[in-house]
């Protein structure tokens, strides 16, 4: 079971796993979400570009990420819905074998009218192997509460 | 060949095809991201809950929607980055079977210090069948200019 | 280990094993091939189209029934190439839950310049559960000879 | 929207965007199709193959190219039907990481019984990197009339 | 980061999530493993075996058991081996739509040669929806030492 | 049609055909599974362990093993079910690009108190490109007997 609204406490970070994204994660996302752009795909074009190499998807990280907070055990059973994210922002390129990790910081919780449920808005970072910023965005996500 | 910055005109509305929504996506899209989280996956937790049955992750339609607006053809090989997405919000659920497309309204074009480059800022909505807005956002993305 | 190009007479029928064409296969096949066409992805559209529903892409179909041929055992270490096919055609629509099954005439064994190899010409007849055809094809292999 | 017969002029050519076959599309289609023909998964065997390598499967190559013929955007919503393919060919191997792309030249635009509809045939080769031609075929397609 | 050697106890009980196996699982099983056995893709052939219908693999189910175990947290990072399984037994089908969940009752706990590790031993067993048994097995599993 | 019970003898030795372990493929077993323990999935972690870099799942190997035991065609429409496994151990790594075969020696052959049926033992080894042993087990399956 995931933690209550009650749990999260202003200023904490939650920590995720690592994972490797992998030229197999980009091929199965570009055929999940139908982006085959050559940024992306195409190996030719992507030399040619800023990068010198194919790059992961943005939405992709964001997805990884997203999963990375389910992983950590946090929100099972307790998250009612997500709200939303604001100020998504891609910093950096995420390379073929680069290893990324989830850093997620309360900085708010909030009441709601009904009494069984209230809001938590984190800052989230995802980092490389490097330990540089790729992708950073806030998420607001409906709890439950305990009693 | 997509666009060029210059081709986005104010207050025009590109409109993507269609797709449908299937469990089968939904299963992919847990295990491509990891997000194992019991509104996805577990249809005994989700007959319980307001929804009464299995919804589609949020970031996975996102990731649709993402995949539509390169179908569409307007960015491939004129886009230089994906910026960010603001003030992203899920309105409804999307139910497996469920068929979605994709709105998106130029809302601002915006020079850069670089000559050869500029920003599009848009306002997509996401629709269903029934033609109600299940997601929304902002996306700032970063366009080749022509001369 | 498969069969040499000696064991295959002219006249003899190969019948491959049955497989269910799902929602999912055709999901997956959409993401590999890039081809999200409304007539396999888009349930809106296809209701007005005269299958009244989402039918299966020709070429999964195709791909199925290559597979099967595979799944044979007659082809595993033997072949050296697949030369092509001729008049490949999709007499009717394969619906998602359609089971399908292969056969394999043996048109015409052919010698090669090369005394290590042959060439074996089929007709092939992808039926469904009913027994109709649904796609047909010829198909030139080049094989490795015994002795 | 696609475009309808009338827009198709005899001589002109279509070409689309360019894909990379990784490794992990090979096992994917492997999978989808169930074809673990050793050429292709086995890579002790390949080592002793005159291609000295794994190389993707022909059927893979074709569908790849014909996935590429929809991200191109002009089937999308006028195409009544794939109805064939004739002279399927496959003049070389694609290695994993070759970069292919296919061009569509318009052979013949030919009536219909019916005055909504019509035929379109195309010559159709896939060429890598160094502009090899890959595989080529004849494609018929049945597209809406506009008028 | 997961449980130590120390923190288990004999005869605790760990208790997974559920989930749900969807028929888009079992394709996609199929396809990694290449086990196309009639019995799971062939719904025709099904319909005339004691199930009556297409039924998962069991290695499918053993797969989503093991993956369950992991989603629990217990194991992330302090796991060094999975040693074996014994008595693996596949008690009753597992339909498409079925909703497993496993439950780990720990069996012994053993020392190692090596002081920073030892063995935990567990009874494990996966319930459908109905709280029946469908598959059971011993798992050894060689884990750190805090001290 | 694969083989009925009648027509195993003990002693005898079933070789499958090999195939190659990718990391398309332990990225797809982790999505399907749901086991994204850091061996497997996280590139830095994996430096510090003996293995010295990420490794397949030995549900993974195990399910390759078992699916090639179908490809080999001898249970295909002949096998009542999966009855168990025994004494599974992983007696070696299986790194990203090894290739594994099969070996399964008939050890038992049992009759049932239904007629029609029968139970085959097999003592399996699953073998990589060295030779090497890297898993084995003992499988009980169901067969069906000729007459």
């Amino acid at each position: 079971m995931g933690r209550f609204w009650e749990e999260f406490s202003v200023g904490e970070v939650l920590v995720t796993g690592r994972r490797t994204i992998d030229g197999g994660d980009v091929s199965r996302y570009a055929g999940l979400s139908g982006d085959f752009n050559p940024l992306h795909v195409d190996a030719e074009y992507a030399k040619a570009t800023p990068f010198g190499e194919r790059v992961a998807h943005g939405i992709l990280t964001l997805a990884v990420s997203h999963g990375q907070q389910n992983l950590g055990g946090w929100f099972e059973g307790t998250t009612l819905a997500l709200l939303g994210l604001d100020r998504l922002r891609f910093a950096a390129p995420v390379k073929f074998g680069d290893t990324v990790r989830t850093e997620m910081t309360v900085k708010e919780t909030r009441g709601s009218s009904k009494p069984d449920r209230g809001v938590v808005l984190f800052d989230v970072a995802v980092r490389n192997q490097h330990g540089d910023v790729v992708c950073s965005y806030e998420e607001a996500v409906l709890m439950r509460r305990k009693g």
